[in-house]
């Protein structure tokens, strides 16, 4: 098991997950020692949510899951970067493809992306 | 002024650089509302050094600085990544073009960057 420091910042730190192929950003969550280890273990990225304060196995609900195709680790050990296949063709919960979905344009907010699917009909009950 | 929501990890949130022609992530480090700020009015990448706890212009002291080409804001408005011009090459204090310079494989964490430049030549004072 590879040994990230997670002592830095209360046990968590931030993981990147990026498009295997097309190198897109398509989100910014962060992982604590359990989600490292499930990470490894399943092959899905795993992380904590820090507003459940819970394992959060990214996809579990919405079917998006990552599949891990690569994994990068920073110089100082408390970054890293999941390369990934985004099943569903969308990381973000609003439905864009990539969280970043807006650019600065002047002093506005401009948004950039579109959406891959309605998160009223995905999360639907 | 775009305003970011600093208020939930004790005013400091992520901040991703990535190349701006190849994709390629450079590091990740933090920003508070003063280098936000900064970096908006100077165009480039400014920091908060959590080990310093001081503003980070980085490249000040390399020459490596990072021309702001782009920025997004993820959904949330707590991370931003911001797509820059890295002068030097290079981005890491290791010499590396990236941070991200080790790959996992197997059970080892496998150099895959090489060295653009020396830092103890870099850094002599």
């Amino acid at each position: 098991m590879i040994e990230l420091d997670f002592a830095k910042s209360d046990g968590l730190i931030p993981a990147i997950a990026q498009d295997w192929k097309t190198g897109e950003v398509l989100m910014l969550a962060y992982i604590n020692k359990l989600s490292w280890e499930e990470t490894l273990k399943s092959g899905n990225a795993t992380y904590w949510s820090r507003s459940r304060n819970k394992l959060w196995k990214k996809g579990e609900e919405s079917g998006n899951v990552q599949k891990i195709k690569e994994i990068l680790v920073d110089c100082d050990d408390d970054t890293v970067i999941f390369k990934v296949d985004q099943i569903g063709g969308a990381a973000c919960h609003t439905g864009y493809r990539t969280c970043f979905y807006r650019k600065i344009e002047g002093e506005e907010l401009k948004t950039v992306g579109s959406k891959v699917f309605n998160p009223e009909e995905k999360y639907k009950k």
